[in-house]
């Protein structure tokens, strides 16, 4: 299922081809979210002509509406979307746990709270998660089981397990309890995969140990020893930057002991800085809302020196301005000649074309970013490429240039 | 400007080329809305592949925001939103006249309010109009010459002169007063056009008159007399459509008369039987927020025998639905296999991609409807074409079967 084409030498970053059900993805790969079966602005030809060959759907909201029944009768969520090249759902475990954590996500990911949190967790136990739906205040249930049969009715490519998310102001004994419960949860998920999942669908296994890195390990080992195809890595990952780094670090160095043939998927993680070290750290695939989110928020991906990677044209310095976003850059937004002051003017008038003509460009900049961590690891040269990308040269343009 | 190339034995229908400073428009055509700058939801590269050649730029919200100057600044609005074919912008009279006839809009157009009312006029006078600014309370002033000096910092290829949209529930002393306001309010317009106005732009007079025969033929004559390029027919058309397509007649029976060979445009109409109606009864060019508003509330445009043309997708009864929008559309949507599940799900969900790919279904749509109409025209079919589209025929499939 995973074929390693190159191994770099100063790291841990390797190039490959993840061979699925519906296509192969080339890695290391950032996945786009289709959250709720729709990449917000973009129809799925414009995702496939930037360059994408896989996308994340999401098992919470999926399972909220339109509810998997429907979406299994189109024959998955490939056919419901019309998305015809490889998706990986996520367990619904980080979004359930987030409704019950009261802010987990943003302890997790350091963000304001995206407001759909007129939901609520009734339960938590050993069975699964009871919680009460933000769409119609019903009552739903998910437990790995039922996760599982969620993901085998979307039909992904690549399901994940069901996982608690542990938040970061915990105990490490309850971040050692929660990591326990989630390696029985995985065995369980496994064993229904095994009766009920459907033929060509992979199942990764989830990486928990919150901030302590001998819980990483073991999470690693248990994961490894569970024979799942694949792994993710999740939960808390410090408090800043560097923890993170540092923690996905020793997720991916007991991985490399124990597994180190099988594909790694680092949950949630999509900032510029952090996709080269991540890549750097042996992760071959990445989803997160960050690109979209912030094209939503009229905020642009532009290299940059100082690590920021991103420019807001919300502010009112950018009205007028003739400037492009990113000169020379090969997307649909900047080669048809938008300047800032447009998508400023377009932000502050909330004009939907604005939102999708940044979001073209920051899922551009992002897959070029990838193709440049590729090409640049195929050849040997991954040190410079990513010392010139830090440096602020522009994607494709670091590749060429170092 | 305008070269006609073949004219209708059966009605006032004729078909021609608008060649404008940015380019040629076939005709007859819709033209869609830019209203503030942007086809909502779509690039103007999606414009232009659906076969469109011209849009329309809103004068009224323009001069709000960004403002004129800002506009100028950058070259014009081709430059600003990136759109390098035609544009015609109107006055900004509908618009202003809106907020002080509390709901003309709504007798005119037979629509629900659009919502952005916050702002208010403050006086209508000889001189033009004040009023309040909606986005930031401000006192503005229109007048005929700020509406012309705005147009021209626009640089639209054709301006509409500044007239008062009168109210349907209006005796007809004060529509003849109205009307004959208007009449001096164009020669303002074209003497200040005359001085000021850019090179290679045209200018469209107005013809008012409300739903009085003789004052709609005494409006035709004026606008005739003035010598202005082309002809906008504006105002009340009627309380329904029958009286709507009556008093249309009128006005370009008179224009027939008097300026057979001026281009005709029709304000604010763009339903799917009005466009037949209008090109049999002489029109060259429509704009209308319709098709465009219709996508963004789930409605799509399809064939239809009963006259009403469109399907209502945010309905219940399409939840899970198999069906295409339309069997054989080859609009980007269509086919591209998206259902009327999906996008009723998509619309629900309040998912952008949906209120796209609506758009594009009905600008497609339309913009093939004009396309069989104009075929029909040189073909010297456009009775028999008609008759088909008004049976159910699809567009496309009309032109090729009749």
């Amino acid at each position: 299922m995973f074929e390693i084409h190159s191994r770099d030498r100063g790291s841990r970053a390797r190039s490959g081809t993840l061979r699925l059900a519906h296509g192969d993805v080339r890695t290391p790969a950032f996945v786009p979210l289709a959250t709720r079966g729709a990449v917000k602005t973009l129809e799925p030809r414009d995702v496939a002509a930037l360059g994408y060959e896989m996308i994340l759907g999401n098992t919470f909201h999926l399972l909220l509406a339109p509810g998997p029944e429907l979406v299994d009768a189109y024959g998955g969520l490939h056919e419901f979307m019309r998305w015809p090249a490889p998706i990986i759902t996520d367990s619904g475990g980080f979004q359930v746990f987030s409704l019950g954590h009261g802010g987990v996500a943003d302890e997790i990911k350091g963000r304001r709270r995206s407001g759909q949190t007129s939901g609520s967790i009734l339960g938590i136990g050993e069975e699964g998660v009871r919680f009460r739906s933000y769409l119609d205040g019903g009552v739903r249930f998910l437990s790995p089981e039922t996760s599982m049969a969620v993901q085998a009715a979307l039909r992904s490519d690549i399901a994940l397990v069901l996982d608690e998310c542990t938040p970061f102001h915990v105990t490490r004994e309850y971040t050692a309890r929660s990591t326990e419960r989630t390696h029985r949860w995985l065995e369980r998920c496994l064993t229904w995969h095994a009766r009920h999942g459907p033929a060509g669908q992979r199942v990764y296994g989830i990486v928990q140990g919150g901030i302590e890195q001998d819980l990483r390990a073991a999470s690693a080992e248990a994961v490894a020893a569970s024979g799942c195809p694949g792994v993710a890595i999740g939960g808390t990952l410090g408090r800043d930057k560097p923890q993170m780094h540092e923690v996905v670090g020793w997720a991916t160095a007991a991985l490399e002991r124990v597994c180190p043939d099988r594909p790694r998927h680092l949950l949630g993680i999509g900032e510029v800085d952090d996709l080269i070290a991540g890549v750097e750290l042996g992760i071959d695939t990445f989803d997160c809302a960050v690109p979209t989110r912030l094209a939503r928020h009229g905020v642009a991906l532009v290299p940059d020196p100082a690590g920021r990677w991103r420019v807001d044209l919300a502010k009112a310095q950018w009205r007028g301005s003739r400037e492009p976003v990113l000169d020379g850059c090969p997307c649909p937004c900047c080669t048809a000649g938008f300047t800032r002051g447009y998508l400023h003017y377009a932000h502050r008038a909330r004009e939907l074309t604005g939102a999708r003509l940044l979001t073209l460009h920051n899922l551009a900049f992002l897959a070029r970013l990838m193709s440049d961590l590729r090409a640049a690891i195929d050849a040997g040269r991954l040190g410079e490429v990513a010392a010139a990308l830090r440096s602020g040269a522009a994607p494709g343009v670091a590749i060429a240039a170092s």
